[in-house]
């Protein structure tokens, strides 16, 4: 359905920007949901993207639309603005979008637009983007409603209509002392079913999960998600509460993560390149293959010093993508298991040897499984040499040993790459299944040499 | 911070278990939040597990634990309750949680239940079994609060407090006709700070997002998060309201399709086997690998077709790993960057052809790059033979080939999955990866035999 109507709206307005319909255009852009538009602005080139945005009438429709493009496109569509117009713009939007949106600008443009900005906001945004961006600091809002706990709840109650009628999240309603320490949380629920004079102190929830600025965003997702709570609040090292995060930034969170994972897990850098252009695609894919090469070029060396020395290598040699590819998709397995349970926390890292061990049986079964399966195939396709025989098990057990080392590799490298405070994901990627590659072909041959 | 609490929880327990000392643990298990638990029983035998259990006071703290747990976990534990002690627990939890459960245990204990559960919840339950688990309706709540729109503000709060005192998401009221038909929607918020006389009618929202019954649940997903709501409408055909679907389970459901996606592109079957005993994981894994066993026999067939009529094969053989490596590592990126493009919706199916075309673009280049640097680098390993340049040629012409080609499948596949309506993940999972090894490998033994 949400598909459908998005289909609808993109085709609409392209065919209205190709009758150059203007009128029609700007009812429509004005009608439409930011989230809608930023979709249909994927597909467009730069000067229509202009023409449309210029077309919305609300300023905070524009603010919207802006922090929800890519990362490119903003940069590209901001480069059209004047300051002025990029300064208005920015007044309307939520002091963490507008650090997000900042912290991409070149310096020199983004210290002007601050000394421009509204000073209450641009102060707000400065102090957001002191923190690292990846930290609760980083993606919290600092906009949210905090009361003393003497106030009561027909107080509330006209604070949130007065003071507070801009906030994201109104549900939840903090209560600080008087140094702005976290004391306890009131939901709105709660507030229109007690009696209008009761005091917040009275019924709020003193025990209050809260997270610190320099916690890393994923740690803060996971909270928010385990106990399925709309808003985390953010304090100080005093405790003081300086922010909030917010379940949707937790799910854009999870999102861009599990992203980031998979991309890196497959080597193609972190960000999402489909949506650039070929040739930065091509760049950003370009180093990570270069794992890839290097091994191969190794492999070629271990398979030239072998082949002059083995008498059956003719026999031997068809037989060596069997053992690199099963070794490298039960090292992909293993690794992957270990790098996602990290990620999702059903692993831990101090469990590492309990983990390792038992991807290692798992890898010697299937070696055992495999290995025996192969080395009748082998034993089978080679009936007719006297040395079938040695042949076959030389190719069994070396399914065998790759599968293991490479169950045994997929597992431990993600986890001591956790525990020295290197992304796993990096460690999943064409590195581990070059090594596996090159180290299974070396026990191939090696192995041949020793038994033939 | 909330790891450290959890590690200090896990350790106290199965310090006070060894120790037995009961009351101690009486008392922590009935503070601790039972999500924590959850994690906590996940490294407990289940004897351990039972005892827990049974020290929890709060029929409701043991309702949220045992819909937390893991699904072997939940089915080994109730397997120790008694049907009444079931029955009581399931009554005091929300009625998707039970649906959800329900339906992972056998019929005749699931209908048992279900006919001893309060009539009102288990007509609820039942309500939502009848859904495809994976819709909209298969995870929906259908407790929510619904009100005509002739009702004030007043009258809303004063049936907050009365009649809806349970409801797990408070902070939207919806608004129906007399057939229940969805109208509308207020925010609580809105509530508190409109005058107590003023009708809903006259501030309600009535552009409002919903979604049918049978929409898939990842569907509903991204319309939660692209419109940054916290709860999501759920209607029937005829438009009456009959659930809806909140944002803490939106996250879980993105964690879980990412889970899915990434086990099932590394071909580990899509629930994670970590968690689960070797045998079992043994067991999931085992299946996925014979495509990669297939292909390695297969690929050895093709080596040994070509490797009698070629003269120069001792030469050519160490290169089979380069060109294996190098198609299999580019066919990862670009069906990794097809399937998680797809996935998030940054890529669409209907532009099939300008995303394969790019990601072929992509390929040739990076062919073009690493084809011409092992070309170089065969044509130095070969400098002692007469005919160097011809082997460095096909060496180099064939990673040209084997990579473009890869970049083509391993974008084209997904995508065609996708049309199919077959999940393009389980595409880009070692079957693309053997197919890769073995085209390349018959790819650069025929060039060889064409041009040598």
């Amino acid at each position: 359905m949400a598909n459908d109507r998005n289909t609808i709206l993109n085709e609409t307005i392209k065919r209205l920007l190709r009758r150059d319909a203007t009128t029609h255009l700007k009812k429509i852009v004005n009608k439409a949901h930011a989230a809608d538009l930023s979709l249909v602005f994927r597909s467009l080139p730069l000067e229509h993207q202009r023409k449309l945005f210029d077309l919305i009438n609300d300023i905070e429709q524009k603010a919207f639309l802006l922090s929800e493009l890519e990362e490119y496109m903003f940069l590209d569509l901001i480069e059209h603005l004047t300051i002025e117009e990029s300064v208005e713009i920015f007044n309307h939007m939520p002091a963490d979008d507008v650090a997000d949106l900042i912290s991409k600008l070149p310096q020199e443009k983004a210290d002007l637009i601050l000394k421009k900005m509204n000073v209450e906001d641009s102060e707000e945004v400065e102090e957001l983007l002191r923190y690292d961006k990846d930290t609760a600091g980083g993606i919290m809002v600092p906009d949210f409603i905090a009361l003393r706990e003497i106030s009561t709840a027909r107080e509330a109650i006209e604070s949130i209509q007065k003071d507070y009628h801009d906030v994201e999240m109104p549900f939840y309603l903090y209560v600080v002392d008087e140094s702005e320490r976290l004391l306890g949380v009131v939901s709105l629920r709660q507030l229109v079913v007690v009696k209008p004079n009761t005091p917040l102190k009275d019924f709020m929830t003193r025990d209050i999960f809260s997270v610190r600025t320099d916690m890393d965003q994923e740690e803060v997702a996971k909270l928010v998600a385990r106990y399925d709570i709309l808003a985390v609040p953010v304090v100080d090292d005093q405790n003081k509460l300086v922010g909030i995060v917010t379940v949707d930034d937790v799910i854009d969170i999870f999102r861009r993560e599990a992203t980031e994972d998979i991309l890196k897990m497959a080597g193609v850098g972190e960000d999402f390149v489909e949506t650039q252009s070929i040739f930065r695609s091509t760049r950003i894919r370009l180093p990570w293959l270069f794992a890839s090469c290097l091994g191969g070029v190794l492999a070629s060396l271990v398979i030239s010093h072998f082949e002059g020395g083995l008498k059956y290598f003719i026999y031997l040699a068809p037989f060596i993508p069997v053992i690199t590819g099963m070794g490298g998709n039960v090292g992909a397995q293993s690794s992957t298991i270990v790098v996602r349970g990290l990620a999702t926390g059903r692993l831990d890292v101090r469990d590492i040897w309990s983990v390792v061990y038992k991807q290692l049986t798992v890898g010697v079964l299937l070696g055992l499984i495999y290995g025996s399966f192969l080395g009748v195939v082998a034993r089978f396709r080679f009936h007719h040499e006297v040395s079938a025989g040695i042949l076959a098990l030389v190719v069994g057990v070396s399914v065998l040993c790759s599968m293991s080392l490479a169950a045994l590799m997929g597992s431990l490298v993600p986890m001591i790459f956790r525990r020295l405070d290197i992304d796993p994901a990096v460690a999943s990627g064409p590195f581990i299944s070059t090594a596996i590659d090159v180290i299974g072909i070396f026990i191939y041959l090696s192995i041949a040499t020793l038994l033939i």
